[in-house]
């Protein structure tokens, strides 16, 4: 969900339907972090262990809770039509660092997950004994702290970025700022200087999205 | 030392100073780190634990080696005067993403280093039965998640970047691209909505500096 607007294939897709799919895969994310929470809270229940005792369930809930706080402001904020543009252009950025903080303590709860299982689970031979499971999870756990940079990398690099509306650009003296800022206040590094491959065929991509503004084939809002 | 570069009152400091600092508290930093690793593996022999087996001790040496080679390759590509600019510009976003990755990484590290403390210590009354030990070092957790929160906020926050050094500028068609770059290839909003307090006032510097600039007062290195 954090990265659907960073893959270039999807700059050519109207700005509402990629708010409706980075929309639905957080909603379709936070009725699964649902349904475990109550899955666990039943196995502790059944199996008579307590409930939130350990620091993987506080940093856990403290994630969903802000989690679900990020998804309501986000759906009413920036999916109904109601909130003002310059509101909009202010929360962006604190959506975005909300957003890739959550992501980054969700990596943390899930690492700190696996070490009490591994702990817990691994008897004889103990966790201690690094017995084939224990480093086949270990692996599984510095996978996961690989893919949590990579979409960090992904998330704040800005030739990855979806370039901005033009035609709502074309439209600033009657509508105000454009809803295009939106786009434009991710987290970026800012710097002109990557002259990669990668950076000259996001370049023609975004003329690309040009033409097709121009062209007006493409909804704004 | 990551913020070193957002606080307000060293940006009339010199640009050199600054790097100084930066690199003197990494490499302080380091040497603690090293310390600390060889008194974990002396604790280790000397109470037959074995050595190397947890997440912990997988992602915390990860942690550790990505560190030392940043420190190395911050040293030699941004301290030392022989790295060309464009190379130094090229090279800042990701010198930019390596210090924020690892910095997360290192939180997640000691994490799963205080989860680990408390299984193996808490046993009578166990860490399950919630002793007021496991309470205030699982608040220490969550405060440890919020000292990371907040070092990111301040770090890609755009109106907390130091301003690029503006007689660099001046330099420009004899020497190239301007040092300043480097200052300006950070990971930042890129958003100009935020009409803060805050915003208002790092303006302010800004033009403060820009002043201090003309008059040639400022190192430019």
């Amino acid at each position: 969900a954090i990265i659907v607007y960073r893959l270039p294939w999807t700059w050519r897709c109207s700005k509402p339907l990629m708010k409706f799919i980075h929309a639905g895969l957080n909603t379709i994310a936070m009725i699964l972090a649902i349904v475990s929470m109550v899955a666990v809270f039943d196995f502790h229940n059944a199996r008579n262990i307590p409930n939130m005792y350990s620091l993987h369930s506080w940093i856990g809930l403290t994630a969903v809770i802000f989690y679900s706080l990020q998804l309501f402001l986000g759906f009413a904020i920036f999916l109904l039509p109601f909130a003002p543009v310059s509101l909009r252009a202010a929360l962006m950025p604190i959506h975005v660092y909300s957003g890739l903080t959550i992501f980054a303590t969700v990596i943390a709860t899930a690492l700190l997950g696996i070490t009490e299982k591994l702990i817990f689970s691994l008897k004889s031979p103990a966790y201690s004994a690094s017995p084939p499971e224990a480093n086949f999870v270990n692996c599984l756990g510095l996978l996961l702290v690989v893919f949590g940079a990579l979409i960090l990398w992904m998330a704040s690099r800005d030739h990855w970025k979806r370039p901005p509306e033009q035609n709502a650009k074309l439209l600033q003296p009657v509508g105000g700022t454009p809803e295009g800022t939106e786009a434009e206040s991710t987290m970026t590094d800012g710097s002109n200087a990557d002259k990669s491959d990668l950076r000259i065929s996001s370049e023609a991509a975004r003329k690309q999205n040009l033409k097709l503004d121009e062209a007006g084939q493409r909804s704004t809002m």
